[in-house]
C-alpha cells in the first residue's frame, strides 16, 4: 500500500514518534506551542496528508481487528489524549479516527467523577473502559486528571498523590505486559490560543455549549497545571508508556502528528491479515453447492 | 444547511422512511432484495447522495450530542441492525457513521453469547450497551438474535419465546418513553448474492477473518431465517419502534438508505443548538482580562 518506511510519508522530514518524544531532561517550558516540528508543510499539505495517513490508519486498523477476531491475537492500542481546555482534544478524536471504522474504536470520556466513582480507587473507572483485544481505545482525559486536577486542586493528600503515580506505572506495566501498546498524547497550547479559541465559544451559538465558565478558573491556574504535567513526565514516562508533548497551537499540526504516533504504533506491531483456521478449498466447494 | 424538506436530498423521489416501512400485511418474501426504492440514480449518484447526506447527518449528530452536554436534553438514538451474514451491517457501520463524530457514537456486536450472559435474562446484555443521552447507539444484531436463532435453531423453548416477543416489546416502550429513537433495521439479501459474498472472502487472503464454517450452516437454514423475521416484524412492530426492511443487494444502496433513516430520525426530533446557561457577555468580560 505505501512505498516509504512509516515516518517518512510526504512532507515528514523527522519521525514525530522521535522528535516529539519526552526523554530524560525534558522541560515543557522550553516546548514552544506553535511550532510543526518534522513537518516541512503547510496547511493544504496537512490535509493532503492527513488524507493519505488516513487509508494507511485505516488499513492497519482493520489488520488489528482482524488479529483478534480470528486467531485470537490479543493486542489492542490505548490512546491517552491529555490537555487544557480547547487543545483540541475532541478535534483529534473527530478528525483523526474518523477514518477508521467505527466498530474498532472506543472513544472514553472522563468527566468530573461521580459519587460513585469517588468512593472506588480512581483507577476503577478507567478499567472498565479499556479496550478490548484488537481495538483502538482512545481516552479524552484519563487516569492522568488524578494527578493533574487532583494535585493543582488539592483534591488529595500529597501522600495519595504519590501513591498515585506508582499506581498508574503498575496498572501501565500490566496494560502493556498483557499486549496494549499506550501512546500518552499532552497537547500543549498558549494561554494566548487558548483565550482566542474561547472566546470563538463565546461568540458563537452552535459553540456556546462546548463553554464551561470554570474553564476559564482552570485557565488561570495553567502555570499550576503545567508544573503537575511537569511532574506527571518525569514519574510516569516508560519505554512501554512514551509522553509525546505536541505543539497545538496550529490545530492542523497536532491532528497530523497524533495521526502519525498511531501509525507508527501500529506499523510497529507487523500485523498481517490472520490465517484462515478453517480449510479454504473445503469450505468452497461447500459453499459452491449451498 | 439545506433548502429541501428532508426525505427528498438529491436523487430521492419517495422518502426511504415511507417507502421502507414495515406495516400491517407486510411480507418478507414479496420484498425484492435487488430494488432501489425510492432512489433515482446509480452508484455514482448514491456516492455524491452519500457524501451530501454525511454532512447533514454530522450536523444532526453533533446538535444531538450538544442537547445532552449542555441543558440536560435525555434524547437519544438507537439503530439496530439485523440481517443474515454479508448483508452489510459492518459496512453500514463503516460507510455510513464514519460520518458522525466518533465520540457520539456507540457500536455493540452481539456475538454469540457468553456463558454470564445466558445465565442472565436475554436483554441483561443487551441494557448495558445502550447508548446515552445525546448518543447515536448502532446495535450490529440485537435482542433480535433471541428470537430469530433462537427460534430457527430452537434454542428456547416455544412458551419462552412467546414470552420474549412480550418482554421486546415492552422493553422497547421503555426505551422510547424515556427519550429514545429506536429505528429497526433488516438488510435483505439473495441467497446468490449471499454466495457471491462469501465466496470473496473465501477468494481474498484480507477477508479471510471475515469468514466463518458456520456461515453456510447458518445459510442453508436461510428459509426458516425468513419466516422467523417475519413473526419478529408482526409482534414487534410499533409506532415508536418501526421495523424497516431494505433490499441489500445492492450495498450502496442499503448504505444510502439507513442514512437516510438516521436522518429522518434526528430531524423529527426538532434539534437545536441549546441556550447558554451562563451570560454570554460576563464570561466573555472575565475571558478578556485573563
Amino acid at each position: 500500500m505505501r512505498g516509504d518506511p512509516v515516518g517518512l510519508e510526504t512532507y515528514w522530514n523527522e519521525d514525530p514518534s522521535d522528535t516529539l518524544r519526552v526523554r530524560q531532561g525534558f522541560r515543557l517550558d522550553e516546548v514552544s506551542t506553535s511550532a510543526t516540528p518534522g513537518f516541512d508543510g503547510d496547511k493544504s499539505d496537512a490535509a493532503e496528508s492527513l488524507a493519505e495517513g488516513s487509508l494507511i490508519l485505516a488499513e492497519l486498523q482493520e489488520k488489528l481487528y482482524a488479529g483478534a477476531q480470528m486467531g485470537g491475537d490479543p493486542r489492542r492500542v490505548l490512546l491517552v489524549l491529555q490537555a487544557m481546555d480547547t487543545a483540541g482534544k475532541g478535534g483529534i478524536v473527530k478528525h483523526v479516527m474518523t477514518a477508521v471504522d467505527p466498530q474498532g474504536v472506543q472513544v472514553a470520556s472522563f468527566k468530573k467523577p461521580t459519587e460513585e466513582e469517588l468512593a472506588q480507587d480512581f483507577l476503577w473507572r478507567i478499567r472498565k473502559e479499556l479496550p478490548e483485544a484488537g481495538m483502538i481505545g482512545v481516552f479524552d482525559r484519563s487516569h492522568y486528571e488524578d494527578v493533574l486536577i487532583a494535585r493543582v486542586r488539592e483534591l488529595a493528600e500529597p501522600d495519595e498523590l504519590e501513591r498515585r503515580y506508582e499506581a498508574i506505572n503498575e496498572f501501565e506495566a500490566e496494560l502493556a505486559a498483557s499486549g496494549t501498546t499506550i501512546i500518552k498524547v499532552m497537547l500543549h497550547i498558549s494561554t494566548d490560543e487558548q483565550r482566542d479559541r474561547l472566546m470563538k465559544r463565546l461568540e458563537r451559538r452552535d459553540k456556546h455549549w462546548k463553554f464551561n465558565p470554570g474553564d476559564i478558573d482552570e485557565r488561570m491556574l495553567a502555570p499550576m497545571y503545567r508544573e503537575a504535567y511537569q511532574v506527571a513526565f518525569e514519574r510516569t514516562t516508560m519505554p512501554h508508556a512514551p509522553w509525546y508533548v505536541i505543539p497545538a497551537d496550529r490545530k492542523w499540526y497536532a491532528r497530523l502528528a497524533v495521526q502519525h504516533l498511531l501509525i507508527d504504533a501500529l506499523d510497529a506491531m507487523k500485523l498481517d491479515w490472520p490465517v484462515a483456521d478453517y480449510d479454504i478449498e473445503e469450505q468452497k466447494a461447500r459453499l459452491a453447492v449451498s
